[in-house]
């Protein structure tokens, strides 16, 4: 039995998936549902702590005192800004606070380091806990990218090359040559949405979604999930590809079947096969 | 008497100014306005025609008839896709139809070339028929921005040194390190409208506006005007930075009036004092 496991929950859906993923395998967890960023209806009922994002000496104690020696960092979380944070004294000297302007790479990659080497416990990713949930290279389903979309997609690898140093956002959408947008901190859904109106007559549009080059994966791995197909479907977008292998696709059975119905294609891209050296950048 | 100028009309007021500026110096001018893209409240009853973006052989005919032979292009014209521009022979020449997929700068640097070198005219840039609108370098108000604000515009400025080759957009929203929202295909006021609910709590937020390093300035400059103003307040923004020299800056009389009423900084600033290099990016 793997050892009880703690969930520090941001938005979305995926600190839900990972505790069903462990009560189907009979391991205890306990979740550190971050005020302001987890979703209530996703804590549901499972053991957990309701704790502000700065607060993080009670967040520690409290993961002690659940029996947590394992922690998993699932959702995204609104950056806040230091007045915001009000950080607690742990959590001041836990991220150096010059760390704040770094960006959330340099400032998840500062929690993980510190979880671990000052905090004692293990930090897994979110694909280490959920099994077969990596996104796979090619089509999920029965539509592809042509070849029209292919240069699009290839478009949007070299925009999240040239950004992900930047650390601004791990989406982009092209058509046709012309990035209609470029994901900063509004969201994956908020750009699909603001995208519908701004298409273009004619075919094609596409999501591109990728880890930033040299991103700490285990902190905020990308994500997608049947809702993400279902706001790309309603952009009037042709499709979404995802990094394979670094990207979790959620629920994908009810995923790849949304994207079969609507004639969507979702594809698991390697960056390096359309810009060389994404990883390296 | 300066020759009779040719506006090749895109949105918003600046071919408006530059026939107010030109009637101001006893100066003729005939606009080709392209359909869809200008507004037909600024270009009232000046002489004009409509046309389609793709119509090249006909704007160029017109303005032949009208006696043009200086011409200035002026304002944001939506890019089209190939389908939608259905460009004419003269147009489908003109452009190379490669060119479509090189971005705007390489679109509107061959129509530039194209009419000078192939068709004869002159092409001069808005700024240089408007007087004294480039932006000045330093605060056109009484408000400056704080230290907090300077490390703002430098981030802002590495975006758009990295986003510039992509061709994606010209400006971008930082507050306090974070990217809130980089321009693409939505346009500046669509851009400063989203980073209104995107702002944190606390000080600051800039929009940063510069034209891309290298870019065609005669085809695209930047611009602001007394709305840009208005629409960074709306978004709870600190103030605005722009290029000096290499911004279009209308009707500054209001534009500073407008930022001094509702205590916004709007400053000229060189890229190159914040990011090394930037213009040889």
């Amino acid at each position: 039995m793997a050892a009880k496991l703690g969930i520090l929950a941001g938005g979305g859906p995926l600190p839900g998936y990972l505790v069903e993923a462990c009560r189907a395998n009979g391991r205890e967890v306990f979740v550190i549902a971050f005020e302001g960023q987890a979703d209530p209806d996703v804590i549901g009922d499972t053991p957990h702590a309701w704790v502000r994002l700065g607060a993080a000496g009670e967040a520690l104690d409290r993961l002690r005192n659940a029996g947590v020696s394992e922690i998993v960092m699932a959702g995204p979380v609104r950056r806040p800004t230091l007045r915001e944070l009000r950080p607690d004294r742990r959590a001041a000297k836990f991220l150096g606070l010059g760390l704040l302007n770094k960006g959330d790479d340099g400032l998840l990659g500062a929690i993980v380091h510190a979880l671990e080497e000052e905090e004692g416990f293990r930090v897994v990713g979110a694909s280490d806990v959920l099994n077969d949930l990596a996104a796979p290279a090619g089509p999920f389903g029965q539509f592809r990218p042509d070849a029209e979309v292919e240069a699009d997609i290839a478009h949007g690898v070299r925009v999240l090359q040239a950004t992900g140093p930047l650390d601004i956002g791990q989406a982009v959408v092209v058509q046709q040559g012309i990035v209609l947008g470029l994901e900063a901190a509004e969201g994956t859904y908020a750009l699909l949405e603001r995208c519908g109106p701004l298409r273009r007559e004619g075919r094609g549009g596409v999501m591109v979604k990728l880890h930033k080059p040299g991103q700490e994966t285990r902190a905020d791995m990308p994500s997608i999930g049947p809702d993400t197909v279902a706001a790309a479907c309603a952009s009037g977008l042709a499709g979404i590809a995802v990094g394979a292998g670094a990207t979790l696709v959620l629920d994908r059975d009810r995923l790849t079947a949304t994207a079969d119905a609507e004639g969507l294609f979702v594809t698991g891209i390697r960056p390096d096969d359309y810009v060389e050296g994404y990883d390296q950048a």
